[in-house]
């Protein structure tokens, strides 16, 4: 693992500890909360392993009725989402922080509309699609999804991705960005977006 | 939703502490924690709904490399494992307590062969045997997961349950039993038996 | 250290449990923790060190406006009041729960007409009768305040004891009880006259 | 209350989070807790009011035998302290930052000695000097301290301020600095050099 400086360390922890207070603060992102939970990743620049990429211990979940971080921020709390931004950096090292999302059922026709409305670059992609042998090697699955859903976006890195689960997968959406504040305030516009559509 | 008399609640509440207390210091069962993480509930006498079941609130996830509760011991706090528990007891109301886990590729063929040794009733049910409309209609997967684990075992409630999965849901196993302080020691017996596997 | 019997460890644990729950939840309660912060304590029956006393490890503080246990209840995270109500226990051994409170300048003229409204026993003791050598020997103090409130009350244990304060030494009031939710429901009580008297 | 820009409340809260860890993994720095807890406080550049402070909300107790925040890092969590800190920037506004500890028997004389080792700027002030009005004039007493500090310290603002406590009030010590990963870099050492005394 490479050490950030204290420069870019206090630069992330500030970020990621703003984040997390706005994310613990947006009532509506509740339902968004998938089973699996939820994590909010940032890795820094150049990261290569999710030792590098700060994360939530224990992830995001629900008590008392309002997001509540089950531990604190700390590099390595992220192997899944760790992963796949780490892929994703390899197409656009910008795209540092990431945050992600149940999509539940009729979630993503509402959501794909609405990134639309946005102009927000949307990608589905459809896990089906796995060649089956990468499912098997732990890790492999992240890369694939990265790759995957820069390739349905047409070689960029999509704002949102979409995936519609699988066996035993439940189905996600993720949105990432530069850093995690813009994304987590863009997540919670879109929890609110969508706790309006009732 | 009834409320329970004090010297239940007393009882109640002491017995989920203590048993919460035993599974946040079972390194061993961190390996157990699903993606959609655990919890583990404990139903007063003759619950009909799930506010009359306590729960841990926001599930207990895995924090510093250990078993950790992200809320409160609380009434109401689970739906999914309150509705297994209330449903279940219709076949015996003394089994009143159950905690999750996963139940990963390989896990449960050497959990049935443990289960064999131990002289205790185990249960495997196949979730694509699930009639699709229960399946839509919230709450109903619970209620026939726990009829189906019923049948299998005989008739009477076994005392480990587990599934394969299905789209989009985890595989998962169970533990029940009278009250939770046993369930944990139990849960933590298996997760030390299988992490001396290797 | 004693081992209470696991029906004794499931009472203490659940009285404490529901106490603490409930002094959390009593927003008036914040005005009367004092600077060096409450703590709460439960005896096992015939205790002698303060390992055998549970307790709120870190105490409870102020977090958002409201009360809050910085840590859990466990065994030995108290020493003063542990020790206090250890003694007090030598006089009455069915007094085996106390939790303290701010006794800030002219509370305890009030305290004191209260307690007579309410027909309980009230001390206030004067630390500065305190001989100067007991100051000194680690726990000797809370020795000499517990025989000093039973002896001002007559010889019996009162239900609350104050004092005034000395050099260095925050002015606090104790309740004492039986078990825990019981003086949790009056210290509450309390809190809600006293916000009241403005 | 002023609000800071991004930029600064980034920095301030990422400072704030690193210094936080840090003092929570200082084992030797429990000892140096003091019975009124320990706070942080970071103020923003020209704070006039304890709401333009962060501080860590509830204090800093002993949880575990480890030095653990009770509540979060917040503006506006702190009044005492933060009093202190904006008192003390009238002199010198690159002070922005304080934490207390605990100023046992004989243990000033020892840390003035380190001080002087250290090349550190060390006051002494006597709470018995200050002028009765103030005591009673909620507030006043932390203005008091702070100007009595400078001028004990001949002008200028101390790296390091004690007291030896009064009436009802516990002394305590507070080391400053520009921002709050410096201080809490330098009490560590103070508490690491503190325990190898013995």
């Amino acid at each position: 693992m490479k050490q950030p400086d204290l420069a870019t360390e206090i630069d992330m922890s500030g970020r990621m500890t703003i984040a997390l207070e706005e994310i613990e603060a947006c009532r509506e992102f509740v339902v968004l909360i998938p089973e699996v939970r939820t994590n909010m990743v940032f890795a820094q620049p150049h990261a290569k392993t999710p030792d590098e990429v700060m994360a939530i211990d224990g992830r995001i979940t629900k008590v008392n009725g309002m997001p509540r971080a089950a531990g604190k921020v700390r590099f390595g709390a992220s192997s899944h989402m760790a992963r796949l931004i780490i892929e994703l950096m390899k197409t656009d090292p910008s795209v540092r922080a990431g945050i992600d999302f149940a999509n539940s059922a009729g979630f993503s026709d509402w959501l794909s509309d609405y990134c639309i409305q946005q102009g927000w670059v949307y990608a589905m992609i459809d896990r089906r699609t796995e060649p089956a042998e990468l499912m098997i090697a732990e890790g492999s699955s992240m890369q694939w999804k990265a790759q995957e859903a820069v390739r349905v976006a047409g070689g960029s890195v999509p704002k949102i991705i979409c995936d519609a689960g699988g066996m035993g997968k439940e189905p996600v959406c993720i949105i990432v960005g530069k850093e995690p504040i813009g994304i987590v305030r863009d997540v919670c516009v879109i929890a609110r977006a969508h706790s309006r559509r009732f």
